[in-house]
């Protein structure tokens, strides 16, 4: 008997999600210290100490389990978003709300629509239910909406749109997306994933949550794991409308966001000071990337998050001779781009680390 | 458009999982104060030292992601049980370990074998992938295996055995259970649920890992959020064959365990006085609760758990009446047992309290 014949539809076709390589592995690999991590698009200023107060309190009540509905949390995403708790639906990581979103809509007989270059994991996640992946080609690295609409039909059940869009970085205007979704027929669903949504600029930041009432098939998703810093401990949330957050809760397991995760997030949202800091860092340290790429001739896409995607040729060969140099940068060949590499915008430091290493690494070719 | 009509077969049917009522919620709705919680068969004893030092020390990395793949807590269960790393998954709490066992091989035409008495998440499951679930009748309360070795057919997919069964404390004997694995079809799989293993007497533990070569469509379920008190962290585990481990881990997400649950949990496997002194405390206060409801002529069901499932009549009535004494218990009309309730086995302080909130209730009569 051969276990994997017994195996669902779509599962043995699932090629584990690949993630930045952790700085413990390179150490144990290749025996060298002092490693700079850029692979990850985490958040470079150390942990809020709002979070690490929380944390400390919540830490004597760990036997008990978590609140399962994950009150005070709610309550104050709801007042941050002007929704309703009724609205809000909590992931562990928003790649679990993905998770859920998928497990609750899409099914062996249904079309997932998302750009070729845009975040694996909605492909994973297609693949993973039996679904049928719709991938678009990218209009110059970014989403091509009028291509998307156009291979909507009666089987299409979910668009996936990241906004920014991960690896690229590009981003589409608020206008673009919302004349967008007028368009889509009410049947289909819509996830935007704004994951990076803090890192765009005031000025050009959508209030995309204030269009959930007038499109009940919007799905908002945001992260804790980027601007807030707390990739470590797994918060992501759903705004949505109520329906369909009722949906995604009966669907949801009870418990997906342990009580240090609750008491970290629900602490972290009022660090304004944190939040701003890691900002205006990345928009510095982003320029001075920028200037580099430039200088070294190496072309780049311009890019709204906390990190920045650029060209440099057989992208594998770089990305382990950087290994060697003690920086781990993000290879995207997965994402059908084998000539770039993401790089995370790091500390000052750091992304002097990575400058100097490139330079060696250019050198050696 | 009514989102609802999008939703997958089985979604709408299901009723989210209802927990232990937390003390925050009692505190809230009715202003009391000194709640004993009762409810959710979570360690009394506080957190492992082991455990709090280990989590301290992981707070200054919160910012990186988690190790995807649980390398350490992997490598110490395998020495620990005496399998491979391969032969490990690990899990959101062992519920989403089961999670990631339904979704990897059980589909809408498969059916699921379990006892009608039996841990509710298996009937959730089997509803949300929309499978067809076969429960089958108690046998004094505990697994009747003939039974369900009788209920077997072609579209059997899993069959889940829970020893010790939650919510009644019943216990399988390991030969019991070898025996029937033996007369399982090789095609058919069986999840052993072993989430109260630890307060089995360790005579009458079965060594049930040491299966795993000969009965390659076993899977073993265990959990830190019991006896080793980490149910506010999330950490389960399975034990399979390095084949049906594949499997699970291309469903499961990456970073679904986060990095202070993983600290806690490699921690605290080395706290075996912290183990201990939770089994001795849950022995001897057992035998208290059993005597307390022998005198007051409450028939129980004798468990070999850290909780104990006492018949009383009324028991919503019983339940709201407690509410008000300040003592939450776990009301079990979900699990076809309305008459029934099941108490958690706390610190002598929390028993006590429990014991004297009865003796009111009872009076009131």
């Amino acid at each position: 008997m051969d276990i994997k014949t017994l195996a669902n539809r779509g599962v043995l076709g699932l090629h584990p999600y690949q993630p930045g390589k952790p700085v413990e592995e390179l150490e144990r690999e290749l025996g060298i210290q002092d490693i700079v991590k850029l692979a990850s698009n985490e958040n470079p200023l150390g942990l809020s100490p709002l979070a690490k107060t929380a944390i400390e309190a919540a830490t004597a009540e760990l036997t008990r389990y978590p609140d399962a509905n994950g009150f005070y949390l709610k309550q104050k995403l709801a007042e941050r978003w002007q929704v309703t708790a009724e609205q809000v639906t909590l992931g562990n990581g928003s790649n679990e709300v993905l998770e859920i979103l998928f497990r609750t809509f899409v099914s062996p007989d249904s079309e997932v629509i998302f750009d070729k270059h845009a975040f694996i994991v909605y492909a994973l996640l297609t693949q993973s239910v039996g679904a049928t992946a719709v991938p678009v080609a990218s209009k110059a690295w970014g989403h091509d909406l009028e291509g998307m609409l156009a291979r909507v039909n009666d089987k299409t059940r979910l668009i996936c749109i990241a906004n920014p869009n991960n690896p690229t970085g590009t981003y589409l205007q608020p206008e673009a997306i919302e004349a967008f979704l007028a368009k889509v027929p009410s049947n289909v669903l819509v996830v935007l994933d704004e994951a990076y949504y803090e890192y765009v600029k005031p000025e050009q930041r959508g209030e995309t949550h204030q269009w959930l009432n007038r499109y009940p098939n919007l799905i908002i998703s945001r992260t804790f794991s980027k601007a807030y810093g707390l990739a470590g401990l797994r918060v992501g949330y759903a705004l949505t409308s109520a329906d369909i957050a009722d949906l995604l809760n009966r669907v949801r397991e009870p418990f997906n966001c342990n009580s240090l995760a609750l008491a970290a997030a629900t602490a972290v949202l009022d660090d304004t000071q944190y939040l701003e800091a890691g900002i205006a860092l990345n928009q510095k340290e982003m320029a001075r990337l920028e200037s580099y790429f430039k200088e070294r001739a190496l072309p780049y896409i311009p890019s709204v998050g906390n990190f920045i995607t650029v060209e440099v040729g057989d992208a594998n060969a770089i990305y382990q001779a950087l290994l060697h140099q003690g920086v781990i940068v993000r290879p995207i060949a997965g994402y059908g781009m084998p000539n770039h590499l993401r790089v995370s915008i790091g500390t000052e430091a750091e992304n002097t680390r990575f400058m100097a290493a490139m330079d060696v690494v250019l050198a050696q070719r």
